[in-house]
This record gives structure tokens, sequence and C-alpha cells, in this order.
């Protein structure tokens, strides 16, 4: 299974780095992670440079395709050349958006006649796409979904470890990140343990 | 206000990213967070090579330092170099860590006689420090607070934001993060708007 996480100039840090780390902690054979961009690294809403691992056009072929969010965003769906990059297909593909990356999904025609969520300060600019907006944390429609704010991802995260996996993999890898005491609890140390036994990667990765 | 977050090899990437995305949504002036490490880069758990911004002995110098987790926390506390640069002062400084990080501040005699809490595979670790461990997220102790469960890092940073700006910008930031319809809604836009305004920098950043 090959994910690309698609990232821009000014996106949102943990945006990025939560949907990162969550499916990096799926332990199933060829199990493959890409954050792609248009060049080899990008700088963060805080400043901070990411190397990418791969360009814009593998996300083509991946089996699912997630975009960040940030003030980025605005940036690239005015950018014909690089919105150009893409050739998704959502009967073959799982595509989803964290927070503002529904603008992007809007711009490449993903949304047309669907229902989607996004960020507060992003919600006028979806609108204007005519996209009908639901006041909730994660909208999916077919394969297609969109989630808005921040720790939204883990819903967004456990539809798409949960299409490519299975449930047992999306309940767990949630459950591994929750507060000791408010979902997480001393007793589930041996499950737990199960994120960290080595598997063979991809080798394209 | 200097906070300073401390890295190191094999560190759980989402422990830094959320508690560096968080901090930096402060607009205060003068407000200052640092990523500090040994070197110029760190490698965390999923591979992903990590520029600091400072040496861990500028830690001794900030107003809150915090210790990220990881599989890296077992080498650090055997690593007696590595904890002879710490000279911390839990009169005059907010001292925390998420998960595993709680070793090092145990190793560095900073949980003697206090209560704490850590991640579900660190417990018998930080036991065997002689701390007494409580099953919840977050456990404070005068000015230092440990918290469990990557997500806990919310109240760990809710905390340190209130001590050092105010609680209005602790729960702006907590809200800013939250999913859709699920403690941040769409009629909070004028309220997160805040968190975009420019401020003045510490000079020393």
């Amino acid at each position: 299974m090959k994910i690309a996480i698609v990232i821009f100039d000014k996106f949102t840090d943990v945006d990025l780095w939560l949907m990162w780390d969550l499916l990096n902690r799926v332990r199933v054979e060829n199990w493959s992670v890409k954050i792609l961009g248009e060049r080899d690294s990008h700088i963060s809403a805080t400043g901070i440079s990411v190397a990418t691992q791969g360009r814009i056009e593998e996300a083509n072929d991946a089996d699912a395709v997630l975009f960040v969010s940030g003030q980025g965003t605005r940036e690239r769906i005015t950018d014909e050349n690089w919105l150009a990059k893409f050739n998704l297909n959502s009967e073959k593909q799982f595509i989803g958006s964290i927070c503002s990356g529904s603008l992007i999904l809007a711009k490449l025609g993903l949304l047309e006649g669907k229902t989607a969520t996004t960020y507060p300060t992003s919600k006028a600019a979806l609108e204007s796409f005519g996209v009908e907006i639901i006041e909730k944390p994660f909208v999916a429609n077919g394969n297609i979904a969109t989630a808005g704010g921040c720790l939204a991802q883990q819903y967004l995260i456990g539809w798409v470890i949960e299409k490519l996996a299975d449930k047992s993999w999306s309940d767990l890898i949630l459950k591994s990140i929750q507060p000791v005491g408010e979902g997480l609890f001393f007793d589930d140390l041996e499950e737990i343990k199960k994120l960290y036994v080595p598997v063979v990667k991809a080798q394209t990765v």
C-alpha cells in the first residue's frame, strides 16, 4: 500500500506530522508512506524546512492521497502548473484533506456535488466553490473525505488505515495516542507493543 | 519568554511537532520557542532528520524546558555526558515531559518524592526510579509536570502557556486544534483570527 502526503510551502506543521506519525505506526508488509512536494524541501508555517521524499506526480499512483493544510493552500489553488501535475482517480484512490486542504480537493473538482468540512478560516473560500459544508469533524463520501480541525486527523487517518489495512490497526493506532486514563491505559501495554514490531518495508520507499 | 524543547535521536515525531505547533501559536511579544539538541540535527523514530536551533545547554536559561519522548529516552538516561549538560532549576523554571520523557526528568532527580505519569511502555522503567505513578493524562507538582499519551500534550502545553502567557491564550490555542463540531466551531472564526496576527519576535531567536 502506498500512501502519499502532499505538502507545500506554509503548511501547518501538526497537520503533516500527526498524520505522518499515525500512518507510520501501521505494521503490515509493504506499507509505504511518503511526503511529496514540488521541490526537495518545503518550509512550514513556522519556518521549519522539511525534506520531501518524492515529487507530487507520485501521488497519481498512490493508493491514498492526503493533502495537508495551512496558509499555503491559497497559493496552491491559483497555481495552474502545480494543479496540472495531479491526475487523481477517486474510483481507484482514497483521497482526503485536513482543514484548508479541502480547498485543493475542491479546485481539483473532487468535491463537486459533495458535502465536506474544513477549518473555520477556510469555510468561506470552500463555499465559493459551491461545496455544501457540514459542521462536523469528518465527512466521507465514497472514496473522498475531508476533516476539519487539526485533531480531526484522527478520523481521517483512522478512515485511511481501516480502508488500506483493517479496523483493528485503526483502533489500536488511534488508541496509542490517547491521553493516559482517557482512552489509553497502563493495562494496554501488551497490545501497544504490537506497534513496535519490525516489518518488511516496501522496496520502493 | 524562552521555551526550550529538548530532542534526541529516536524521538516520537508527533511528540515534538504537536507541542512545537501549539507553542508557536502564542502571539505575545518576545515569545521564543527553540528546538534544542546535542547535534545540528537529530533523527526521529520514523527516520526524519530535524535540524536543531540550539544546543541543550541553552535549556538551563529557558523559562520552560520540555522533554519529548521516544525509544531514544532509554539511551539518554544512560549517557552521563548528555545528562551532565543539564543544570535545571525547578524553583525558577517550568519543566515538563511527554510520555517517556518522564524517564529523563526522573534521572535528573526532578521527580524525587513526586507523583508522575508516563506512557504505558515506560511505566515499569519510571517505577524503577521510585516514582509514584498515577494513571492520569497530566500530573503537575509545583513547577514540574508530566503528561502521558501523545494527545496529553494538550494538557502539558496548556499548562506552560497559562504559566508563561495567560489562560486566555491557553484556552484559545487548545480550542484552535479541536475537531470542528467537537470543541471548535465555524462561529469561532473571529476569535481564531487572533492566532494569525504578526508579533515582535525575540531577538535571540
